[in-house]
Order: C-alpha cells, then sequence, then structure tokens
C-alpha cells in the first residue's frame, strides 16, 4: 500500500460528498433562472384588466387609467428584479462549484425572488398603511442581503473561479450595500408617513453613484497593490 | 462476417431502443427543474391580497392579517419543495443515464409537485375537516416515494454512475423515511383531530436526526468493510 | 482559384442560412421543455379550491368533493401532455439539426401544448353540450398530429440522425395512430351524447396495444432484411 | 519582465471585466427563453371560461361562443410571440458574447415579452376605446425595436460571430421594419377608428413580401461583391 493512498476516513469523507458537492453550477443557475422569469412574468398579473362583459368606452379607458399604479410598482419591481437577475448571472460566472449550504442560501435568495409579487400588488394600493411598504422594503433587502451570503459562502468556502480577485470579491460584496441600506433605512419612515418612505427610495441612484466612486478607488488600489507585488516577484525571478 | 458481429435479434433489440434510453438525463432535468420553479412560484398565488377600490388603511392591515395563515402554509410547502429539489439535485448527480421506465416515475414525480399549490391553498384554510391535511399528507409522502421510486429503479436497472457506492444507494434510499413515514402516519391522527395531526409534523425534525445518525453509522461501517477489502486486494497485488 | 472553390450563387445561398439553420437543437429542446412545464402546472389552477372567509366543516369537505370531477380531467390532461413530453423527447433525440421550417412546425405543436388548459378546465364541467368534449379531441390530436409534421420534416429534408433506421422512423411516425385516430372519431359521436365520445376514449388503450404488435412485426421485419442485406454485403467484401 | 506583459491599468481594466463581459450568451438565451415560454402560456389564461356551478347546454355554448374574440386575439399575440421567439433565436445564434449593455437590452427586450398578456388581453375587449390598440401596438412595436437594439450593439461592441456578414446584418436589421412601422403607423389611425387599425395590421403581410424582395436583392448585390473581391486576392496571392 503506497504512502499516497488517502486514509479509509478520508475516503469515507469522500464517498459522503459524492453527491452533495459538484464542480458545475449549471443546474443551480437554470433552475433560478426558471424562478426569476416566472417572478418577472406573474408580476404581469396584477395588470391585468377585469372589465364588464359589454364594456363602454368609458369604461375601458377608467379601468386602464386605474391600472397606472399597479403599473408604476410593476415596473419598479421589474427593474428590481431583472437588476437582481443580472447580479445573480455576474456573481454565478465567478463561482465555479457548490456545496449543500451553498444551494440553501441559494434557495432563500429564490424564496425573496418569488415571494415578489405579493408585495408588488401591495405596494402602490396602500392608503396610508406603512405595511405594505414595509413589506417591500423587507424582501427587495431581502434578495440583496442573501445574493450577498451566497457571495460571502463561496468566498469562504473556496468554491470561487481563481479568476474572481480579492478586490474583485470585495467590490462586488459591497456594491449593493445603497439597494438593501436605504431600502431597510426606509422601514422606520414607513411609519412616520409611507409616501416618506417611497421618496426615501429615491436616494439609491446617488447613493449607487458615489459608493460605485468609493468602491472603484479601492478596487484601483488593492489591484495595483497586488500587480506591481506580482512584476516585482517576476522580476525577482527574471534576474 | 467476424464472430464480434451480434446477431440480427441483438441489432433489432438496439435499434428499437435508440430513442427510448440515452446517457445524458439533462433534459429530464431541465424539464423537471421549470416543474419545480413553476410549483414553487405559484404558491404565491393565494398570498396576493385582494383589495377593496379605495381600501382604507385598516382594510388593508386587516387583508394582511388575515394572509398570515396562507404565508405559513406557503413557507411550509416552500421549504418541503426546496428540499425536495435539492433531493432530485442530488439523486440525478448519481444517475447517469435513463430508459422509458425512469421517466414515467420521474413523471410521477412531477405530478406531486405540479399538485402541491393545491392542498398547500386548503392547508391552513381548514376549520377542523382533516381532509385538507390528509391531501397535503398524500402529496407530500408521494414526493418523497416517488423519487425513491426513481432512485431504486435506476439502482437496479443499472443507470448509476459507478461514484455512487452501495453504501451512498441505501444511504439516499433511507434518508428521507422520516419525512414521508410521519407524514403517512400523521393521516389517520387527522381524523382525530386536525391540529393533532400537524403537531405530529413536528417530529420529523428529531426523527430526522436520529435517523441521520443511524444511517451514517452504517455507512461508515459499510464503506470501512468495503475500503478494507480494497486495500486487502491492492496489498496482494503489490506482493 | 482551386475549383473546390463554391461558386459565388453557393456562397450566397449558404450565407443566407447561416442564422436558420443549425446543428444543435437545445435551445428548440429547452423552449418546448419550459411550454410543457408551465402548460402541465397551470392545469392545477383549475383545482385550487375557494373556500368563504370563514369556512365550515361541511364547507371545506363540499368544496373538495365538488373537484373531484375538475381533478379528472387535470389526471387526464397530465397524463397525455407527460405522454406527448417523453414523445417529444424521444422524437428529438433522433432530430440533429433543425431549419426554419422545423421551428414553425414546433411552435405549431407548442401551440396546441400551451393551449391545453383551456379544454381541460370545461371537459367535465359540460352538461350534455358536445363542444367541450369536441375542444378537448381537436387539442389533443393537434398535439399528436403537429409531432408527426415535425418527425415527417426532420426525416424528409435531412435532419434526422443516422442512427434513425428506415423501420425506426416509420414505426414512430404511426405509434400515435390510435391516440389521434380515437380522438377524432369521437367528434361525431360527441353530438350524439357527450358521454359517449368520452366511453369511446377508452378504446385508445386497446387499440395502442393492437397498434403496438402490428408496427413490431413491420419493424422486425423490415429490420431484419436490412441486417441481412448488410451482412451479405459484408460477406462479399470479405470473400 | 517581457514586453508582452499588459500594463497595470491594463490589468485593472480586464479584472473590472471579468464578472461583466463573458464570451457564452447560453444562460441568457435560456433566460428569455423561459420568460418567452410563461408570457406564452400565460395568455392563455384569459380563454378560461368561467362557469356558473351546475352550467346548462345554452351557458356551456353561450360561454364558449363568448371567447371567440378573446380566442382571436390570444392566436394573433402567440404567432406575434412565436414570431419574436424564431427571431430572438436567429440573432442571438449570430451574438457570441455578452456584456453588461447587452443584457440590459435583453432585460428591456424580455419587458416586452413579458408584458404581452397585457394587451392581449384588452385587444378585442374594446368598444371603440383607442386605447387598448394604442397599448397592444406600442408593446409588439416595443418588443421588435428593442431585439433591433441588441442586434446594432453587438455588431457595433464586436459580440458577433463572425460568420455573420456585413450583409447578413443588414438584412436582419431592417426585415422587421414592416411589422414595428405598420404598427407604430396605427397609432394615429386608431384615434379616428380604432378598427381602421386593426385592418392596418393586415398590410404587414404583403409589405413584409415587398421588403423581404428588396432586402434580398440587396443583400445578394453586396455578397456578390464581397466574394467576388475575396476571389480576386485569392487570385492575386496565387499568381
Amino acid at each position: 500500500m503506497s504512502e499516497q493512498t488517502p486514509s479509509i476516513a478520508e475516503r469515507i469523507d469522500a464517498s459522503t460528498q459524492v453527491l452533495r458537492h459538484g464542480r458545475s453550477t449549471e443546474r443551480t443557475v437554470f433552475f433560478s433562472d426558471a424562478v426569476f422569469a416566472i417572478a418577472m412574468t406573474l408580476l404581469v398579473l396584477d395588470l391585468r384588466v377585469d372589465l364588464p362583459a359589454n364594456p363602454s368606452v368609458e369604461e375601458i379607458n377608467q379601468a386602464m387609467v386605474e391600472k397606472v399604479p399597479a403599473f408604476a410598482s410593476f415596473l419598479l419591481s421589474f427593474v428590481l428584479v431583472g437588476v437582481n437577475w443580472v447580479n445573480h448571472h455576474r456573481r454565478f460566472k465567478g463561482i465555479k462549484s457548490y456545496d449543500a449550504r451553498l444551494q440553501n442560501f441559494n434557495l432563500l435568495f429564490l424564496f425573496f425572488v418569488a415571494f415578489m409579487p405579493v408585495p408588488t400588488s401591495l405596494l402602490f394600493a396602500n392608503a396610508g398603511s406603512p405595511w405594505p411598504v414595509v413589506l417591500y422594503a423587507v424582501v427587495v433587502s431581502g434578495i440583496s442581503l442573501s445574493l450577498n451570503l451566497i457571495w460571502w459562502h463561496a468566498h469562504r468556502a473556496g468554491l470561487m473561479d481563481k479568476m474572481v480577485s480579492e478586490a474583485l470579491y470585495r467590490y462586488s460584496l459591497y456594491a449593493t450595500a445603497p439597494v438593501w441600506g436605504i431600502f431597510l433605512l426606509s422601514i422606520p419612515f414607513a411609519f412616520v408617513g409611507s409616501g416618506l418612505a417611497l421618496y426615501l427610495w429615491i436616494l439609491i441612484l446617488p447613493a449607487s453613484v458615489i459608493q460605485h466612486r468609493v468602491l472603484r478607488r479601492r478596487f484601483v488600489r488593492r489591484e495595483t497593490a497586488r500587480f506591481e507585488a506580482e512584476d516585482a516577484a517576476a522580476a525577482q525571478t527574471a534576474e
């Protein structure tokens, strides 16, 4: 028996993991895409106009006008879910393998995505109640934070592709902070006035611009240091 | 004509099977994922709040509170379907080819998955009737048992990857027994009191922990024996 | 300029076809699977029980009993669509490339699949009207016949894998004849009595058994002739 | 340090793009397909007939007849979305990589696709109101124009496969002009009479035939010039 042979304990461990870990996230990714696609399309169900049997011109126009707030909340949710699809796509381009925990975190993420039609249908139906706004803010933050949980776990558990540098990992981790930060922050404001919370959400746009600049500067600093160190090492080897 | 040439009967048999058997389960798996994704997302439809035309703050809050039981049953179903997605993913990581029977069993499995929104919407709407609880228990057990049927058939028909050891096959086969066992067991209790059956379901958690320990011990014993036999054989060859 | 160079007309023709034809049906297949998955899951929407606000035990039991006919038609449709998924899977295992016409025929096929929830929800709601039965029969035959159209076109246009023999092509083409045949045949009977048409559908089972035997015999005869000819040719070459 | 080593600025730039750009559009394409599949299947929801508890033969027949206009608009939308699926399939056969902008444009495209069930359910319910017609025309043009945006960007940003010639790119870009052109043109006519706009849509068929001929002639001219130039260059090299 050669010394390279792993011990029986090691081999038992490997056998245990055969079905739990894997090197391809393809199925996880396509399953997630299907959930995304359905959540984005179900959002539309609230927009379908219920007309009386033989509607007059007035009734049709009226019914369409009444759907304008529902359309606004559909549009907001479509953009938010769409941005998260792009983020999920980018993160999973960097994640190359999975373990049991990654899949659980991804299911948590998909829970929030699948749930989006519920707060969306309530959002602009509110007449001053803070709860629709609170629910919406909780679900949107839940999407962003659970995606960060996936990203953080993949980094810690060594599931990441080598091409994702430490600096890029951090950049991605903090890039969505203005989104979940301001949504969480708006929750107490919703109890002061639900309209107030909605106005607060507009701050996400300037906050994202500022955050991007800060993160970009740090990213360039960290990558510069890394590449300079690499070049120095290469120069030393070449001598 | 060389002697290796298969007989005409064998060649006819092979030709018959050309479209029925295959070495890639990819399409079966993605189709299953789409059914999973839709079933999980449709669960949400019951949670959408129907509001009157110009709802007051009271009406909105009231409508949201009334959805709490529906939310509880949505959450339970999302977790159960999610766990089964992970199980389906793991089992099909071990299954490398398919035949006609495997696809029929998988369709049976998908039938139960697709059906989940129906018992879910009834579960907490019940006012003492045992039938919603019975239906829920039957469907959840049906998911687990039909997945076992797939697993058992794949093993028996030689569709399994070689990396799935006998011990691992058995471990997976019996791992979900506490789930379908307790759900089936709760059916007679539902007729005594539908609340009683629900409390019984909580036992799934401790039962799974105990089952895991028992199965793990057996798994380690079987794998140890296998690896020791392998090492002994290798040692003999080396002499 | 070598003589092998294709003429300018040929090269223009090839350039025209660059985006229209292809050697992988993967995307067509996955798109079809998504439509299948949604159609099969939407069938369930009719089964969701609408309960009053605080239902009594009686009301719940009553509401569940009332869904039994809807469940029967759901079950029938799930089986029919499931069988067609398996057929689509088998046929597209034999089809290796696509052209513009194949995709149009596949869209026609998907039209019937996507439409299935409509006749399904009507089927057992009928009180003697022939039209729900007629609609159901038309849609189910439409699925089978359009799948045959795909199969026939793929054969004629050279899109088939070489492993699909002439005998296997014919076997598959005629295998579903009892399904669409009896559904089409039941249409005039529906006007005599809609129940009569439903009983006629039961004939699909024995008709399929008989059809299978007849087709199997022809298949064996054709393949035997082919393999004998091959062996004779091989023997001649060996001499 | 060799001279081929890219500068630190170049390496930072490459690192920034690691998760944003990619060489496979597979996930984007499958996600799009899922949205297509759901949109096409949700169209069917409007066709489901709501029957009273114990419908008479008359009531069933009546309910089915009332769905004929809804069926007509379903059919029109199914054909339009189906044609766009084929177009998306063809275009993405030519697009080989993606960047952040391509994904945003694709989300815009999917927004219009997912939204289709809304104008479809309104289209033939109108009693002279121009707005359902206008909404329908805007959404259908939106699908075509956003697909052109994807195509134009992919060409400009070098995401295209080399096999897509300049002539083929232009052919595809202008091929859908009769569709979006006539839909946009019909918008002012809808205010004159909503029926008038619908009749105008029929012009899409002859306009497409004419457009095809014009584009085809230009395509042949451009490709002939290209191949003649190639042959001349090859002849010169051979001398």
